[in-house]
């Protein structure tokens, strides 16, 4: 067997990226490791972000904070356009850089199934920039509401739709309920004691669907105890910017919120690889490439088969395995040793929170709902949570928010500004103006 | 004496209308809380956001945290237009509000001295979007020059301009050689052990022209040994989006900062009242507008001239004590009593800070600097922060990064994208997308 090259470039610094850097670190390899943002995000947590509980460097950590100091990686902040498979070269618009061995981990994204005009309608929840906009939603949508409305427009204000009813929606639900329902209880006076209308809507049967049917008639309940009105076996037909249409119904909101389903990142394009429906690049049992042996795709990118038949879900623990088990093959092959056998993918569990002392927690003989899923689940993502400090802030917020009720994070950045009679808008200047080069 | 009526309207939430407000709270005044920011700041440490040394929600605290539950104050998030003295109705767009007496306290921004197009190449400091903004220039221009640029572009994107050493100067030319020096000791590889080049200049004879002239002589040498270098007595004649001229001298900067001057909001124009070269309205001795009784003008947007004859400064403690002391005023006309004598500021010392264990301060007849005012400055600033739990977040995090010299808020929320050969920029979709109304 002979060695391979020792340059090893990692695209994407998510879970998947991020672990096999970090395992990387410990070994020969010369590591490059490419994002176009500077920071890793714990996305398991975003939904906190864009709801006011959690502020973002509560959840993100510079990438430079978390490997800065490794001798043999090498962080670049830049944009990935291409690879050119044949000269073994990551393309980032006009220059390149050489591999030996790719990993591949850019992730996943929004999918609107065709319907991408829908996106400015409803957005989705994958970065901190998503996040933050999404809390000036919601909070601007309250502020409106408490400035000389009519009833009808008022109505619309405080009426909240969420699409997809998979852990993501379930927690953003739970989560505005939450805030609105404190908010509109105590912080305003127009508006005081009114009650905003948080939907739920799904197509499919029941809410957390890849959970036990027994989580989630829990989770629906725990959802309607909230205030939370569930609508499954619905079918969103149309978004626009006064709300959405069902079939044969029209419900008017202000905040629509989309969390119904992902697509891969351009990776399949890149490589001219063939993929699933979702955008996936379906890969080999060690994650290569076919046909590319150096080549590695993981994480929300890739479509790995299990020994069931049913592909690796796309969830942070799966990523950070394949990214960990990666980094073995690679090293292995620089060191000229056999590398491991198939990658398999550990399942310990899935956990989702509806609010305060309720979530679900599906770990396989071990079914928990309730208050002490609550608890496992707070554990388990502060545990997980990136950096020693990361965790000690999450831990004294959530315990200081449980204490108090408070939402210290309900920041607009944005000066505000209003055309007639219409709901406010922040007054960005743009983009351009704002960060000239 | 008549009783003056109840509505009482203030405009903007800093420290002269947020210490207004909650003087008023305990009174029978039915007051109205109108800012355009969701938020009140604490502006002596925006610096240490712009250069990533604290997060935004721990400077920053949303009105309806810190006074939602007083009962007589509502809160209004709107964009004010004008006033209209004669029918007593502040402006916001198409609606108005009635008022029997008003607090204007909408603050200062900065000037360009007529140089407006200065604004895009060299921006301010004054709000969370400056500092967010003015941190990712900064971030990026380090990330750019780790990427393969020319030796002449590596040095223009590790050139930092900051213009005028007043406290904000200072503070950010500080921050920013500590922030730079740290980055470039350890945590990227290409421009590892590269200096940062901070240019700090001014056109007066001294750095921090309004302390005492033995603080400023120690201000310039701690900065100096920070690496800032020093530059009195020279004119910025031009900004562009390379650098700035100076008399007969180019400077290539990628980074240009504008800490120079300050110009009153514009109260004066809705006013129509007579104001300074700055902007600031000319008010009596109890504050109220010359002609208004019914009407205060308080803060950086008022010009008030104390028994020195020199104008009570634009400073928070000013700010802070005109609120409070309006608030007595005003109540004092509701309940028909008589009100109180003229405004007197009460001048406590002048307080900045060069960088890690470095500060001064001018407290009157005590002079202090280095250590001891570094400590002195972290207790006030830390007691001045609104919010005990601010306070707490803040203590721990400058002790974490006391510690461990580490910068956490290193965060650009945005994914980058790169012209042909240029500086990354961040890719936003306008502002327009990003919240949609």
């Amino acid at each position: 067997m002979t060695a391979a090259g020792k340059r090893v470039v990692i695209v994407g610094a998510g879970f998947g990226g991020l672990s096999a850097a970090a395992a990387l670190a410990k070994t020969d390899a010369d590591v490059t490791l490419v994002d176009r943002r500077n920071h890793h995000l714990f996305q398991p947590l975003l939904y906190q972000v864009a709801t006011a509980g959690l502020a973002p460097t509560q959840i993100a950590s510079p990438v430079r904070l978390i490997l800065g100091r490794k001798r043999n990686i090498h962080i670049e902040l830049d944009e990935v356009s291409g690879v050119d498979l044949a000269a073994r070269q990551v393309e980032l618009g006009q220059r390149t850089i050489e591999y030996d061995q790719l990993v591949i981990a850019t992730g996943a994204t929004h999918a609107y199934f065709g319907r991408d005009e829908w996106a400015t309608h409803a957005p989705g929840l994958k970065s901190l920039e998503d996040a933050l906009s999404l809390r000036s939603r919601v909070l601007l949508a309250l502020e409106s509401a408490e400035l000389d409305m009519s009833p009808d427009a008022r109505e619309r204000l405080l009426t909240f739709v969420v699409i997809g009813a998979g852990p993501t929606g379930v927690e953003l639900a739970g989560a505005i309920a939450e805030l609105t329902r404190r908010a509109l209880a105590c912080d305003f006076r127009r508006i005081r004691g009114q009650r905003a209308k948080i939907i739920l809507i799904d197509s499919g049967e029941r809410v957390l669907a890849t959970f036990c049917p027994g989580l989630s008639a829990y989770a629906k309940g725990a959802l309607e105890k909230l205030g939370v009105e569930v609508r499954l076996e619905q079918r969103v037909v149309r978004c626009d910017a006064g709300g959405v249409d069902l079939d044969g119904e029209r419900i008017e909101a202000q905040t629509v919120i989309w969390a119904a389903g992902v697509q891969a990142s351009p990776a399949g394009r890149w490589l001219g690889a063939e993929t699933d429906r979702a955008g996936r690049v379906f890969v080999n049992a060690d994650l290569s490439l076919p046909g590319h042996p150096e080549v590695f795709v993981i994480g929300d990118s890739a479509h790995v088969r299990q020994p069931t038949g049913r592909p690796v879900p796309g969830v942070a623990p799966a990523a950070k395995q394949a990214g960990e088990y990666v980094a073995k093959v690679v090293a292995a092959r620089i060191a000229g040793r056999p590398a491991p056998r198939a990658f398999r993918y550990a399942d310990f569990g899935s956990l989702a929170t509806i609010g305060r002392k309720a979530a679900v927690a599906d770990l396989g003989a071990i079914k928990l709902s309730g208050f002490l899923a609550w608890v496992f689940w707070c554990a388990a993502h502060v545990w997980f949570l990136i950096g020693f400090r990361n965790r000690v802030q999450v831990v004294l917020d959530w315990a200081w928010s449980y204490l108090t009720f408070e939402r210290g994070a309900r920041l607009v950045f944005e000066a505000v500004t209003r055309g007639r009679d219409a709901p406010m808008r922040v007054a960005s200047p743009p983009a351009e103006a704002r960060i000239a080069s």
